[in-house]
């Protein structure tokens, strides 16, 4: 059950000019399921992503960022549910490019304007020949309404389509933004895992594209943890097809440029922290805020330390108070001179320790009551600097082991 | 139940001349169980320690970086179990130092001469009182011959007690050398963990002492992982009775040192291994080791990110080889310019990944067949250099859960 997750409000997924959508099954490993979406976007448009930091990187990935950095401009996102195409070594380059090619063809574009995505099983070969059997379908579904249909295409594991939507004006012009994503785990059957696409018909100068999608995800995907494995395929990329009418934006400093980049943040941070509530086998949605660091860096890795700590999200499942194993998990976090005197810990508004021991004033059916809750912000004073960060992350439960244990059928 | 892990073997576990060990029934935090330990050292030992560098560690351990420093000789050790004094600021070091003063009263010492170690509840205060009610009845038990009862007196979830020995001859003389250690997780109810405890009756110069217990920390107990949580209280010391008759070793790079050290290493390892085998929830042993590095340090980094995987560990536990997920752990340990494509991993003898992708010849039954096994090598070839290390795991189950999500009670 994911954690105060709705299914997706068609009414606030606003229809991007520029970007069409097409969906269909095209059985990649099973029948009868939503598996290759096809998103066509104007010639003009601005495209940026981001990438798994993994080394061990997809074949697919390797093809985004060949073709982001080509120059032709983007056209096309081909992206395919049931097998990851990683671990495939040469093979799974050539498979991918096959698609790309197929697509091309078929749009009469150069395959280095489309940007392929996959996710599912690893170490199995793609099934390309099912997905260029599956492009003709896909692109006489195509529509400017699909998103739903989208998030839903791009679904593994997860057990709620995931999809968020945001309109602002910016000099006077309505500018919408739409954006869906999918994962919930590093999943079963060992699928590879988080996707992130986000589209405004706002105009943005191609030139602070790569930078914008990069704050994007550090301020939302790249907060968030469900058991600290970073998948093979993570991708996540921003699209802004520049038909809304006011001034191109070139500066994400300026004065416009805050208000787009404060509202596409919005709805990354929704779709991210989307998959924390969905992660697997999830009970609890938990904010780790730590705070009075010398850098947000350190905040972050003190925060990442916590929220990783298998002894910390089992006592989150249990709804045990058990404060002793947050502050281990303060003390290993990596901070060589951290003093342990300066340390307070709270859990929402309850004062549980503080200068490094227990608050006198502290009474264990305090911290029973908010870790008895569903959504929970552990705050973590370091008390060394005015430098705060927040990372966003899931308890672990009995599900989690049953599914990630579960044999692949 | 532990992965092949007999009870201790009393007649492997010599009395080391110069040892004296009394155990007895505190009451620290519940009635009828072995929970006070006292080991008593004759003037003239060397004596050195290695301690968590969790920065949130606990009073004792502070307090024996103080007693080793000060350059008394250590005359005792202290140790007590249902309390760590953990996270209890300045009251937790008034109350350890207390417990030391009494020991060193009625030995007629100075209080710098004993070493405290408390494992146990964190984040409540140390019952000093119990335990210096004890002290008598510890004392009136001391014997050379109570190596099994002293291991048996450090546990706390253990489910067996941890003991090892071995005999070696250094210039013709026999050496003996006896261990015990403790450690299961951070442990129920949220436990500070792991203590290990070496003593031998062999003649080495102190000013070796702290380089030798580094050496044998890091060939093992720096070498093992249950949940990655680095507990508040580990401690491992090392004890040199000096009674042997060689000739004083004092360079572990001498013919002499060499097979000392082998021998303390070979029984560090069973210690640090023996936690692993009694991991929280574990079903298996699994050795992780890393080949072709350009550094050990970075094998290490490596082992430790598959080791400490989730979907690793789960994949384990359900004998599922679900080898996606080791690669990808490869992938994120953090090594910037690691070439996917030079990547080879086995199970056992069976080549599973090659040149980063499936090995061609690779069938799932036989990687089956390894995972089913209790004891498990993990072979990762980087492809880069010579160089290797190796880690000891155990995997993840749903006892983990049920172990650290069940409310202290």
């Amino acid at each position: 059950m994911p954690v105060n997750l709705p299914a997706p409000n068609p009414s606030e997924l606003y229809p991007i000019a520029g970007v069409q959508i097409g969906v269909t099954e095209a059985g990649v490993r099973k029948a009868n399921r939503k598996d290759l979406t096809v998103v066509l976007i104007d010639e003009g448009a601005s495209v940026a992503g981001v990438f798994t930091k993994n080394r061990f990187c997809a074949a697919p990935v390797q093809i985004c960022r060949e073709h982001l950095s080509a120059g032709h401009g983007i056209r096309a996102m081909l992206i395919n549910t049931g097998n990851a195409n990683a671990g495939t070594g040469e093979e799974g380059l050539f498979r991918a490019r096959s698609t790309c090619s197929a697509l091309a063809g078929k749009l009469k574009l150069p395959p280095e304007s489309i940007l392929p995505f996959s996710t599912g099983v690893i170490m199995e070969p793609l099934p390309n020949d099912r997905i260029e059997a599956g492009l003709d379908a896909a692109l006489a579904n195509a529509a400017e309404g699909n998103w739903v249909r989208a998030a839903e295409g791009i679904m593994t594991t997860d057990t709620v389509a995931k999809a968020f939507g945001a309109q602002v004006m910016i000099d006077g012009v309505l500018v919408s933004i739409t954006g869906i994503s999918k994962g919930a785990g590093m999943i079963r059957p060992n699928m590879a895992t988080m996707l992130g696409f986000m589209a405004t018909d706002a105009s943005v100068s191609p030139s602070i594209m790569q930078q914008l999608a990069r704050e994007l995800a550090d301020g939302s995907f790249n907060r968030v943890t469900v058991d600290g494995d970073t998948s093979t395929n993570d991708s996540f990329v921003v699209i802004a097809t520049n038909k809304a009418k006011h001034p191109f934006i070139d500066s994400l400093d300026s004065a416009n440029g805050r208000v787009l980049k404060a509202a596409l943040l919005s709805v990354a941070r929704k779709l991210a922290q989307a998959i924390v509530r969905d992660g697997e086998g999830a009970t609890k949605f938990i904010t780790i805020q730590v705070e009075g660091g010398k850098t947000a860096d350190e905040c972050r890795q003190v925060a990442y330390a916590v929220a990783h700590s298998p002894l910390v999200k089992t006592a989150f499942y249990a709804s045990d108070p058990n404060l002793g194993r947050i502050l281990a998990a303060v003390g290993y976090a990596g901070i060589d001179d951290l003093d342990q005197s300066r340390i307070d810990l709270l859990l929402d508004d309850v004062h549980v320790a503080k200068n490094g021991g227990r608050d006198p004033a502290y009474r264990e059916e305090d911290g029973q009551r908010v870790m008895k809750q569903a959504e929970i912000l552990v705050r973590i004073g370091l008390g060394r600097g005015q430098a705060t960060d927040t990372v966003w992350t899931c308890d672990l439960s009995h599900d989690y082991v049953t599914i990630n244990a579960d044999y692949r059928s």
